[in-house]
């Protein structure tokens, strides 16, 4: 397939190394020229200038004449930052009349809306809008793989009027980035992405923030728990105005929600011994939500047994360990270092399934390495 | 030493099996004799009864006489839960006139004042209040371990009244344990553990709570984000319930400047395009609060050099790529298992130090394994 990729940050330059190395014909396109070259030299397409507007400024070596892929594409993905991808998406519309349109942006509802405000009946035929829910804390092509799309959800927004020819392709593409795809009614797929990515996104950072004045000594405190809540804090504020900013209402919903519960606990806090059925309640319905969250590769959560090694922290003694887990024949469903404070020693987690718990702590006890005393002890797989 | 451990949940057990294997005496009380007896048989320590008031129902092969260890015990460890601690310590301080007392509950201040209303000025020089910073998502002695402590904070909260010998006592059994030691007034252990603990529990607990009704197709959107977020979610909510009583009022204040943030964000989702700074702050001022939180082994945040690799999700493939590691004489900081949805398929972040990134990556393609091109990037130890 010809794909064109207009935007070459991140998803844009991940995508296009992703479907160079399938053997797809990709161009690339970037109102920066220094983005849209270092996407081009990282291997993720070959560079060209917009096929209208910017041609006569065109780049002598880029690949504009009607006989390139660029000309004629059979996919144009729209991969700009989320507040002018409606533009981007309209113009690319009525620039390649043949081609199929879609796009990479994490909302999708206020998006379609603006997009229908600015193309025609038949154009809208054409586009279909998709999330490859995929990210890092980073961001530009200089942080792009090829691999960033494999095993992740990919999200497929099309409703009874897309062609099914057209989206036949656009699964196709998804696909062969290794993504899984999933179909869902964009207002469905706001609602969900506010619930297991937006809000989550605005409490990590909310959390955090609550250590910007506190003393070292109090950060000093700071264990694996506070690490794993504001783990996320640490994202582009600049993308995420726009990621919120797009889902406002579905987003505002949630952390309304939140904040009445929130309330609750504040009130409770606030009158004393009486009020300890509501902190308990609290604490209790965040289990229940915690229940629900699905375990490794999308199935329902999993009861592993956690096995707790003692490790020095030392070249080699990683590689000595998984050896001799491997030597025992267990495969490994989970692992988690856990950082020691003060001193040079860790603590590995290692999660398997329950039958083969006491032959691993037997076996690793066997080879010499400390293990707790502790009797089996299960936890879900989160 | 001979130490006397009353309560056997998971830090009293733990406690005893950690003070039992480095050769002290100890002796274990509880008033569940169920509970008692299963921490003796995992090794923790010897059964007594109560040394005064349940002496004629003592147990015939208690150890109750005036030789045994309970009777004279060096230390006195009180480890019940937070709600009777303070009679539980009182009481100790009676019971054994030469001991000295400590305990191991997470709140201090509000402990302390109350410890002071029941026990004579005296007495109150005998009692050094303490903060084992160490614990996990189970309960009871049957999830206890020897190393529990090992390599966590162990928060002393003496004060210029304290006799330097019973210090020295509390602090040599503390590392005997294998914690660090750190000194701090209860209130700034209080306020600290409000904002590195206490508060992300809530936190975590609200953010999970949204997810109880959602619809499984929206929930299987979740990605390692609110996996991270929500881990601690899975936390007890009786013992919660008695720590953030304990603790109310630091925990209020931190949850209230919280929702004042909280506020703002709503606030700007309900204005629209214009509010944009609000949001771009809120985010930003989690990546400053972010960037504060300590690095592995309680130094400052180090930058490392994350590589990823992607791992078949069979048995020996960790034990293959870390022995790989290894062989290369490289030493990782920090690991991470990503989770793959809808595939068997992982990717491992492994972190080292930059200035060996390019020889990990060039090492490991060179023996077969699958890493994304991605040039170098960098982020904190989170």
């Amino acid at each position: 397939m010809r794909v064109h990729i207009i935007g070459t940050g991140l998803l844009g330059a991940s995508l296009g190394l992703a479907l160079s190395a399938k053997g797809h014909q990709v161009t690339l396109e970037d109102t920066s020229p220094t983005a849209q070259q270092l996407a081009a030299d990282l291997g993720a397409g070959q560079v060209v200038t917009p096929k209208a507007t910017n041609a006569e400024a065109a780049d002598p070596n880029a690949a504009t004449d009607a006989a390139s892929p660029a000309a004629h594409p059979d996919i144009v993905v729209v991969a700009t930052p989320p507040d002018v991808a409606a533009r981007v998406i309209a113009s690319a519309l009525e620039d390649y009349p043949n081609a199929t349109v879609t796009d990479v942006a994490s909302v999708k509802t206020r998006l379609l809306e603006a997009v229908r405000e600015l193309a025609t009946g038949t154009q809208l035929d054409r586009y279909i809008g998709c999330h490859p829910m995929a990210g890092r804390e980073k961001s530009g092509a200089i942080a792009a793989q090829s691999d960033l799309f494999t095993a992740r959800p990919w999200v497929i927004c099309s409703d009874e009027d897309t062609p099914a020819d057209r989206l036949g392709e656009v699964i196709a593409m998804a696909e062969d980035t290794g993504a899984s795809v999933l179909h869902l009614d964009p207002r469905i797929h706001d609602a969900a992405v506010a619930k297991v990515s937006h809000v989550p996104q605005v409490v990590a950072s909310l959390v955090a923030s609550q250590l910007r004045h506190a003393p070292l000594e109090e950060i000093s405190l700071a264990g694996q728990g506070l690490r794993d809540v504001t783990r996320i804090a640490a994202s582009d504020p600049g993308l995420w105005t726009q990621i919120l900013t797009g889902n406002a209402e579905e987003v505002r919903s949630v952390l309304v929600d939140l904040r009445t519960e929130l309330d609750e606990v504040i009130s409770a806090l606030e009158l004393g011994p009486g009020s300890t059925g509501l902190l308990a309640k609290a604490i209790a319905l965040g289990n229940e939500g915690h229940d629900r969250i699905p375990g490794k590769h999308g199935q329902p959560p999993t009861t592993y047994a956690v096995v707790t090694i003692l490790v020095p922290d030392t070249p080699g003694t990683l590689a000595r360990l998984f050896k001799d887990i491997g030597d025992l024949g267990v495969n490994v469903e989970d692992f988690r270092m856990d950082h020691a404070s003060g001193r040079k020693l860790g603590m590995v987690d290692v999660s398997v399934v329950p039958a083969i718990q006491q032959e691993l702590e037997i076996g690793l006890l066997s080879k010499g390495w400390q293990i707790p005393e502790s009797a089996i002890e299960k936890e879900g797989t989160a």
